[in-house]
């Protein structure tokens, strides 16, 4: 990514492209200026919008982010206005290949970035130290909350070293199919959040009939040694008063051991990104997406972990990520998860269907590919070296993908149970999120929405539109935001204790 | 129902039955009273197991709650064992008839029973007098719990009127397939519970960008006049800061006016009375579902309401409840409910199943019929008047259905959507079950959980099995606690404060 063409009133989001996008509403005979050369405009274009920046002739590709989103379906002039009536796609822009589109990335220059992490004894690193009460049905969660609630405000002012006691309560844990996918999946994510090394202390409470039994849970499970874990159940301590007494004893036990973890300097390759987008709007592909995807970019090329996810909204243009494959193994397992949501939501009642809607084509979102490749682009372009189901492990370095809804809360659950220790949040729209324990960095994509809703807000990449700011410019100031967070520096999710009810594990299957 | 024979080591649920229940380990040889009558056990008959009463000759029907629990596969004498060997069920026991097995509830003699409840302007009656904030999507699941943090403890001393501010948050709202079968459900849930009795004020709270609109929530909706209705988002708003100051300022006004609201004498005919249990053990369907079931013939005997629900526990015996119905109409309404879940189930990857297990039949239980009677049995022998879908308005009087799954707290959930006001809740391995805005009353299946989980059990019916107390006395006195509850008499699970987490709308389909 490069430098758009500031105060030129359009951006540019790759050297390569042959479009460039009005930042506001251009007039046709307008003169913009990219760089040395000066355009004039042949038709009016609004914002958001593509120009042709180059000539193409009919049938010839055109490249946006860098990579083909269509075909000019008659000769296209430098200065047009792109959409429906000079681009489509044919058949053969989807076909599916492997790893015909990896890229290297550029090395990075000068010392190596590093940030404040807690190094566990496991040698993973967590970006902050909790203590989590990990439920592993919802006739526990009442009790979870009064435990963590004996643990607000300054009840901790004598463990400047522990950030907070944090209740994951969920919906389910019983009344589901035993040995079922939903059962799995759930499992799956109950472990990962306790194996998180953003924990410094894991109290597992249960109810003691469950179906979903802690057992279950730490079954095989390996936590680092210098993790404190203890457990109980509501059945086995006598009711509810007599756990909540029991649980916040427990909490207060791990209190000294836990807020004696101290951080240290660790590389930034250490990290694990999540990233995430929610409430879009037309400007989220050409801000703040590209702005995180320079970030991702720059954490995969020091060997760091990056990782994608919402599959809906890569489906119908999958074939663009498995071009980036790292092998075809790696690009069979994309394919193969597309193939199971089709299942999935014909089973729901529903399709996947990820066209431009009339919306999207009234904000300039001419194809499916275009439209994906501006969610995509959170991922930047690096290679994608590995897939992984929901709330998988994200154990293999580089940029990623991982299955699961677009729907926030559940999204980035299955991350952090990953082991995602930064979120990243594009929102157009202006999404509250947060997800404990893993701060998420909220970015906007539009400054309207950063000055209407400033609380909630880190960053604003709405400036690239405003030509305020570049989006190589932004794309380094949020991978120096997540330096920062990393070492401890509060998201506004944080401040504003957002975090524990969007602690969502997916539901699948059928509730008995 | 009527009394067992005290302190001589059975239970008879009902005169009619053919077979008592030994309430502890009786050998052969032993002798037990029956009334006038003594009886000489043939057999070593384990507690909980059936004992004869009775010859039953081969092929004749074995009753027990009144009714067939299936057929003598040989000759029964008075005083043998009852199990297995001795008893099945043929084909014919399953046919499915309507109306065939209706009864007439005794006539209700002396005064009224009544209680102190808030009649509200549309007619209808609370149990209590709560301000609810009604969250349309997971996002603004965090500001809704921080608005209601700022009413905990002695912040509403001053309104001793109003019970509480209860945010009702869940996981869903967005990321589902518009227009389906899930999305209806969800929002059915939330409209219940908008225009639940006991609430005196509503704040509706949304995001802005969800799926699930506020203005899908309330399209419609006749909320009572002196209901007060204050609705935002955090859009709208301006962030998740000025959302809880604006909501709190909105709760602040309600206050005065929802604490205005008087309890006055209401005919006990204007409760609705929601049935369940969780953790049911062997003792469950002798003990406190038999009880509740003589509490629950009380209530509809004086033309109130009372709705059994768990679909997946009548399951193969649902001809058990046609044969109860009304009208044909009920009884097909059952029965295409039925058939509902076999697909459902076999979509998610399961199969129902709902004969006894090899637990439950070391335990004494031999057919599906006397499985599901027990689960039945909460709801007494009244006809069965109406069949609802989950969380749809209970609006007709008398004994209902209503189709939920099993799990406690989906379960409960329709239940109160639908507009229960008390709930009684039966439990053997000790569920700590409690659902705001609606008191929950806890009944242990045995005194051993009744002395182990105090806290947490409102009455124990255990004494039945202890031979201090009958079905019909429990009964009684679980039919005169109902009263006292729904008069604001707090139950365990209200004093512990559970009730906010237990908000789980039965989610269905996928989540995209
Ligand atoms: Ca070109
Ligand atoms: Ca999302
Ligand atoms: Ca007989
Ligand atoms: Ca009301
Ligand atoms: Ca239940």
């Amino acid at each position: 990514m490069t430098d758009p063409a500031l105060a030129t009133g359009v951006i540019r989001l790759d050297p390569e492209d042959d479009v460039v996008l009005a930042a506001r509403d251009l007039a046709a005979g307008s003169e913009v200026a990219l760089g040395d050369v000066r355009l004039t405009l042949l038709d009016d274009v609004p914002s958001g919008h593509k120009v042709a920046v180059t000539d193409v002739p009919e049938g010839g590709q055109v490249r946006k982010y860098g990579q083909s989103i269509g075909r000019a379906t008659r000769g296209i002039r430098a200065g047009d206005h792109v959409h429906t009536q000079n681009l489509g796609m044919v058949e053969e822009d989807r076909h599916h290949e492997f790893g015909s589109a990896r890229v290297t990335l550029p090395e990075p220059a000068g010392e190596r970035p590093t940030f404040l992490g807690y190094r566990r004894s496991d040698r993973r690193v967590g970006t902050r130290n909790y203590i989590g009460i990990v439920t592993s049905v919802n006739c526990s969660a009442t009790a979870a909350r009064l435990i963590a609630d004996q643990f607000r405000g300054p009840a901790l002012d004598a463990f400047p070293g522990v950030d907070g006691v944090v209740a994951l309560v969920h919906q389910s844990g019983c009344g589901l199919v035993g040995e079922s996918e939903g059962a799995q999946v759930l499992l799956r994510t109950l472990r990962g959040y306790a194996a998180h090394p953003n924990f410094g202390g894991i109290l597992l409470l249960g109810l003691g009939c469950e179906m979903l039994q802690l057992d279950l849970v730490t079954a095989d499970l390996e936590l680092p040694d210098d993790v404190v874990v203890e457990r109980m159940t509501i059945q086995g301590e006598g009711g509810t008063r007599a756990t909540v007494t029991a649980g916040v004893e427990a909490v207060r036990r791990m209190l000294p051991v836990v807020g004696e973890r101290r951080r240290e300097p660790i590389d930034a390759s250490e990290l694990v990104l999540g990233l995430n987008c929610g409430g879009s709007d037309g400007y989220s592909g050409i801000t703040a997406n590209p702005a995180l995807g320079v970030a991702s970019d720059l954490l995969v090329a020091l060997g760091g972990r990056s990782v994608l996810a919402e599959t809906p909204e890569v489906y119908g243009a999958e074939h663009l990520l498995t071009r980036r494959a790292v092998s075809e193994e790696v690009g069979t397992r994309l394919l193969d998860r597309i193939e199971w949501w089709r299942r999935y939501t014909a089973d729901g009642g529903g399709s996947l269907d990820n066209n431009p809607s009339p919306g999207n084509k009234a904000g300039g979102l001419t194809t499916i590919l275009e439209k994906s490749l501006g969610a995509v682009a959170k991922g930047g372009r690096a290679d994608l070296s590995h897939v992984y189901e929901y709330a998988e492990r994200i154990d293999g370095r580089g940029f990623s993908f991982m299955d699961t809804p677009g729907y926030d809360p559940v999204s980035v659950t299955g991350l952090v149970a990953g082991g995602a220790t930064v979120v990243c949040f594009t929102t157009g729209r202006g999404s509250v999120f947060g997800c404990q324990p893993t701060p998420s960095i909220k970015i906007a994509t539009n400054s309207a929405l950063a000055r209407s809703m400033p609380d909630d807000i880190d960053v604003n990449a709405g400036r690239i539109l405003d030509g305020d700011a570049t989006v190589a410019g932004v794309g380094q100031e949020i991978f120096d935001l997540i330096l920062r967070v990393a070492s401890g520096e509060k998201t506004v999710s944080e401040e504003l204790g957002i975090g524990q009810d969007e602690f969502v594990p997916w539901q699948l299957g059928a509730v008995t």
